[in-house]
């Protein structure tokens, strides 16, 4: 019996007369640890949306080759929802990264804030970027998201916010008093067009300074609260993104 | 300088003239991880919404005593929550139990369905759920929660169905084609009386089995969907959490 398995198309692979070669780490992957045939269902994605059907036509573990059987593309989520974290402690970071290609955010911006915690050696920064691109593909193929997040490098929490243009829908997840929630301040914004993107913004597990908080307000960020209760970042980031996703799949209804 | 810590006060811990003792394991932690000292502040929690601000009188690795100086009682979440949950393998309950215990969950209940994976050896399951307890306990301390979730024992799928009383509003987190969000079926149900519980039902890896999923609608659970992907058990509790809490408060408001 046949299987039928997912790969990730990496950026450079192209297709001739309906036909492609994977890169080697997802060669490996099918061949060695899959254990896949000739014969085998694969459908490929290319993280922007295009799914193939393919049929394995060649088992070879550094160079598998695939024929394509028809395709698929699907349109990204809109509005898009980019999520800039604090970066936790230890590997908790994993798992955001793992749970925000599931659900399925344009771009994850890793923080530094007044408040993180750990390493800020770069070449210690960047092999965690990399080690997270890997769980993104993971998380893409096992949910079904077509859709690859770009996990962008890290950057210093006033340089991000300095850098963004003011065209995006800016969401504070906020313990402060007088944060609402975020259906009040889509109301309080109903005539409004509607934004091509979401940023998320999440802080770090001892909070944000009050001069970081104030320095987001003034870039027009709207303190939302999630419930009464102090959340960890990981819970945070999904709450967040799980609501923001409803609100604006309702508003945009 | 003083330092604050927060302890839970066990069922069985009695005040008396505005002092109490901590049993044991509470005290062992304060005493030894924590280092409190004596005229330390420490804010108990009894997990039914009572909050005391105490002084430390006396430390002692097993019996540390407390002063109360003040207490303040907070009301629960309106409706209740109840996470019905099939256990997923490894140590993704215990996650899953812990933004729970943030979140403010009023019961979790963990199910063994069809495609349940994992031990089911009854002395397992019961450690298991011990040791949840115990991290739901970490989790309200962290969060500031002053209602402490219970955990079920084990129940399976069926059995569980049929306890249910049928005053509960049911929500079955879905990837069914027919499935809307929440916010239709609230529409649609408007004019009904307000919930005081909400059940969440959330499927295993591999999903409900059809049967499964036609026993929990006969059951009156309305089928929700969160988004287009296939979310991971833990993603998809915290979710459904998440937009269900949202959804209430705008109900409620």
């Amino acid at each position: 019996m046949s299987r039928k398995h997912r790969s990730f198309l990496a950026p450079g692979r192209h297709w001739q007369d309906g036909r492609v070669t994977l890169d080697e780490r997802e060669s490996h992957h099918l061949a060695k640890v899959l254990r896949a045939r000739e014969g085998d269902e694969v459908e490929t994605f290319d993280g922007q949306g295009e799914i193939h059907r393919c049929r394995l036509i060649r088992i070879d573990p550094r160079r598998v080759e695939l024929q394509s059987t028809g395709a698929v593309t699907s349109a990204p989520l809109r509005p898009a929802f980019v999520l800039a974290v604090a970066v936790p402690k230890g590997k908790k970071m994993d798992e955001i990264v793992r749970q925000a290609g599931e659900m399925g955010a344009s771009r994850v911006v890793p923080l530094l804030t007044d408040r993180t915690e750990g390493s800020t050696d770069p070449k210690r920064l960047e092999a965690k970027r990399e080690k997270w691109r890997t769980g993104a593909i993971e998380a893409c193929k096992q949910s079904g998201n077509a859709f690859l997040p770009e996990i962008e490098p890290f950057r210093a929490f006033p340089d991000w916010l300095a850098s963004l243009s003011g065209e995006t829908f800016n969401i504070l997840a906020s313990l402060e008093p007088d944060a609402l929630s975020l259906r009040q301040w889509l109301d309080k914004n109903k005539a409004e067009e509607t934004p091509d993107e979401v940023a998320l913004l999440v802080g770090p597990e001892g909070d944000f300074t009050p001069e970081e908080y104030a320095s987001a307000r003034a870039k027009g960020f709207l303190p939302c609260n999630f419930g009464a209760n102090v959340l960890r970042v990981d819970t945070a980031v999904v709450c967040a993104f799980a609501v923001a996703k409803e609100e604006f799949r309702a508003y945009l209804a």
